[in-house]
């Protein structure tokens, strides 16, 4: 079986690793890799770590096939996905969508922060959440329907809901958590940025640089309340930190009456994942790196418990355009397509 | 005026730092830079910067004429300062400390988190705390006593309780708090690991990397929450980023029955360090960054208020090794002898 | 055909990489990774990179099954190679060295430059050089003894000059050099330096910072003399720089009596490496980028023509790690054992 | 004494520097900043590391009093500063020009290397070169005219002349350099490529990268050989790495018939700069880091005999922005004025 595979937006950061493990993939072919700005450029031209591996261009959305695919991922910014995806989708084709646009479920949450009404509702409500590990039922159930040809539609998880909740989500699924803030501080790449030359991704501005930004209105705020069913619950505060791939989200969670041990924690956290061939549960007192993850799908989790504040502290760290971007959805059209989760996701970081 | 300095545990990051603030300062004097590893190497041999600055040799600690000095700079490990601070405010030095070992005032909780007895108690009760903005009364006490020759001691507050006492302590003394947890996420550069050649120092280990380490263990724990009176209520996780210096603690604090709107918190927080020369209050959502203080001895804070959790964020970025150690030392100096407070403090970190 | 493989010194930066390659390789089989240091530790809890990947650990030297590999890679210091290869060969393994030990040819050239003898000098004419796109008729004639059952020996080339040589053979084998000195200046990134925790290797003094090294006295120099066969004519630089992997080398050639135009420089050095799939000729103006190639096998060449100085100015980029490294063992053993050269090695760079 | 200063272009990273220079120098004052673009913008609201220290903003170039100034500093692109130096030397201004536009003493050198006809070629006659080391005199006859009022214009050495120059100028000043190609392979901190978003200046591309660029055709060629009279001799070679500031140029010199000892090498050296206070000459086989000089106006040299090839191989490291512009710029201005020369520019880079 070979997938036709399309890539919307290819240019861009998500675009791109998407088109690099499209091709590094046994079953799927890259069919087009569209970008209005860089139509008939040739990939290896604009992104050099292509020459020698592919000498396909970037085509213009127009003239991409798109709709003879099987699988189109949409790498664009959101309404741009809500714009294109019900006409694929009607045609039959399993739409990926990495934009924010099919990840809250409810459309008056959208508008409220992504201030623009939403424009597929309909589509909403069949779109499967992106993140297997947390939502693979629902994923499985677009594979049956892919079975009978339907259109079909992954609204994928972002980059800090994907960490913050894998790091969250066994211990607040156990019922851990008491009352009180859950606060959830995270550490981006530069990549996280986007591919636009701008002073903030400028490397003078950004080298040897850390700072929070989007302190009390980043638009991942919601979408982590909604996996993790803590309405109004949630601190998030995102930080720029001076490398290119990588996310650490440090989560702390109060503790309700129990007071779990250390041991019944990785306990948890260990049988949680058990099934998870792409997470990996640290115990020990070792903290995941976001080196150790860096280029991969993969994602390392740790749980400590901080009995002198009686909280729990839970790390996860991943490639914020891996994992948290097109790792995943190569992840999540693995499982639409009934093939094994993990094909073509083997790749393993660089050991230093 | 010339006031003789002294550093011992000059070949260490802190201590190096200290020889550098002196050299450039214009009312002290280098008499001795002792390190027992490099003495007799001339320090620019050691450290190239200082090639074309100074000639002086670094000396063994007994060969030191640190009794003669007016004030001593102890960039030693804990321990090790209480060993050798007696006899100097004995024979009538200033001990500005930069360990841990004069910090915390309750003799029970450092041997609590240190594991090893105090054993200079008596020393500890005399000491001043070394947080200008915060416990400035306590240094000028010493400033009071030193007039007339006595022996002084400081023991300079830890880079993390630094920044994170300087982003919190106005809410916090402002009553703001509610009850719960307040969480400090902050992220260090390398250089807060020390000069000692380890695995985690290792540029290839510590490259495109961060992680969490110290997880509800860290001993600035104590010294923060003894800041901020805030018993058994931090949660402290420091993290580690891809740079030299600097230091951004996030401190997120659950508010209380009164919520303040963010132009009250901005009132507050520019009230609270409006006579601070070396602290700035950013507003208007500008961040601070570590990059705009690198180098220097100033602070950055801003306050941003999260109504949809009701907490407060806080941040300030210091550098590490200046405002965190050697510049607070000297800042601290300053103000036991009588000099106006920046002297000697004037840096601006490079623009970009 | 499964090839059993092992890895002697898998520890360091060479020797792990080599380990992840051959867990990602289809044909080969990891049967031994030796680290006397870290002996009985699983490789995930040294390198975390690979939990979820592999649970094997480290084994002694002793313990390891090596005269029962197919193939061993030697990841050692010189003088440790010449002591084990000889029993290995003798017992009928493929032995793949990556050290200095079997790459000159003349072993009064290795005791001049490694200050002492050479221990292994009837093995020393047997074995190949380990650079296959200069040098692969060697290698297939190990292909050819291999298939009788004999052991044999490939002495990998080194980094340095891997780049260096790739960069310059075109232009010298075709006679375009005039007199006078070839010049190198290259710069490596930081895990050229080794795994071992050193000043060098610190991230604070590697950080922001470029310096030259072993100026005039680098081993490399008559390795690379060799290959390019420039004896005594090679001024070979090398630089650090503040990258984890990456290796550019910049070489400088004078022109003869011809002076070639650009487009015959660009054909010139297309039709020499047209059959080679890991090097690629870059033209139009571009130049190889290290980051293009980082995690890879794969070399980025490109040369332009200086009219205004008579020379060629000729680069080369390269994983120094990878290619120039334990990837280029990989590419090696692929040939010796008749396997399609880039077996294995068909990763690409992240795009940024 | 109190001398006026202004800087046009005072938002790049040249005029910025010249910026926080000036606000540290003892006998300077800011008088205006300019920058069309960010005209009305207090400089700490672009630059955050000013906060706290002025409250200055940038003004537009024409409301700027620069004709009132004592001395302006042009940090504008070549052709803007021949456009505006001439009025303000009329008007007895001390102009120190960073840009290109007066350090060519040829007006067809010029047109041919920047492809636009020189408009001031009178004022071009007048021009002391900015490179105080190597050409004091000509700055000195200026402090001379100085005193009598007069106008008069420094047009300051590029980053890359600076550093090959000093690296270079004992060696060929004493006749060691015999025939054939002088090579010159420099490496730049980002920094060096401006201010402005570009994709060369983007975090993700830059990061982690080494490339050459500019490859035999970078405009400070002619500018290196007119400094040191190699006329079409001169092989230069840029290169970009992952640091902000710094820049390192290695430079091989063939000999001539006289083959000098280490030490008389040494000795050259240390004698050509022993009275030059921001230059230091290693010995002894350090090399120059530029990490030592980042953020400050010095400059740190080496020289090391290459018998094996018969050749010099000297090495220099500067801060790009420091002595590579502004600072370099402060030097000269300090010198037209009969300051001492290092006034102001006392600043040690931080040890690690």
């Amino acid at each position: 079986m070979t997938i036709k595979a399309g890539v919307v937006g290819a240019a861009g950061f998500a675009g791109i690793e998407a088109v690099r493990l499209i091709l590094g993939h046994p079953e799927f072919e890259l069919a087009a890799a569209t970008s209005n700005e860089l139509a008939g450029k040739r990939i290896s031209d604009v992104y050099p770590n292509f020459h020698g591996v592919t000498e396909i261009e970037f085509s213009a959305h127009e003239d991409a096939p798109l709709e003879s695919c099987d699988v189109v991922f949409l790498a664009v910014p959101h309404t741009a996905a809500m714009a294109q995806a019900p006409a694929l989708v009607e045609k039959g084709v399993a739409v990926i969508d990495l934009s924010a646009d099919f990840r809250l479920k409810d459309p008056e949450v959208y508008e409220q922060w992504y201030n623009v009404p939403h424009t597929a509702t309909d589509l909403l409500e069949q779109a499967a959440f992106g993140l297997p590990e947390l939502f693979r039922d629902g994923l499985e159930q677009l594979a049956e329907m892919r079975k009978s040809g339907a259109g079909v539609l992954v609204g994928c998880a972002g980059c800090y809901p994907t960490a913050t909740s894998l790091a969250a989500a066994p211990a607040l699924r156990a019922g851990l958590a008491g009352a009180g803030p859950i606060v959830a501080d995270a550490v981006s790449g530069v990549s996280g940025a986007g591919k636009k030359a701008t002073e903030r991704t400028h490397f003078c501005f950004a080298d040897e640089n850390v700072e929070a930004y989007g302190v009390a209105s980043h638009r991942h705020t919601p979408e982590i309340e909604q996996i993790l069913d803590i309405p109004n619950r949630l601190v998030f505060t995102p930080h720029l930190a001076p490398l290119d791939r990588g996310l650490l989200s440090t989560v702390t969670i109060p503790l309700g009456e129990h007071m779990p041990t250390q041991s019944e924690l990785d306990q948890l956290y260990c049988d949680f994942y058990r099934d998870d061939a792409l997470v990996s549960v640290l115990t020990g007192g070792v903290q995941p790196k976001t080196a150790s993850v860096a280029g991969t799908c993969r994602a390392h989790v740790a749980v400590v418990l901080n009995e002198h504040a009686r909280v729990i502290v839970a790390t996860c760290a991943i490639d914020n355009v891996g994992k948290g971007a097109a790792g995943q959805a190569v992840q999540c059209a693995n499982i639409v397509f009934g093939l094994p989760e993990t094909c073509g996701l083997g790749a393993v970081a660089i050991p230093a």
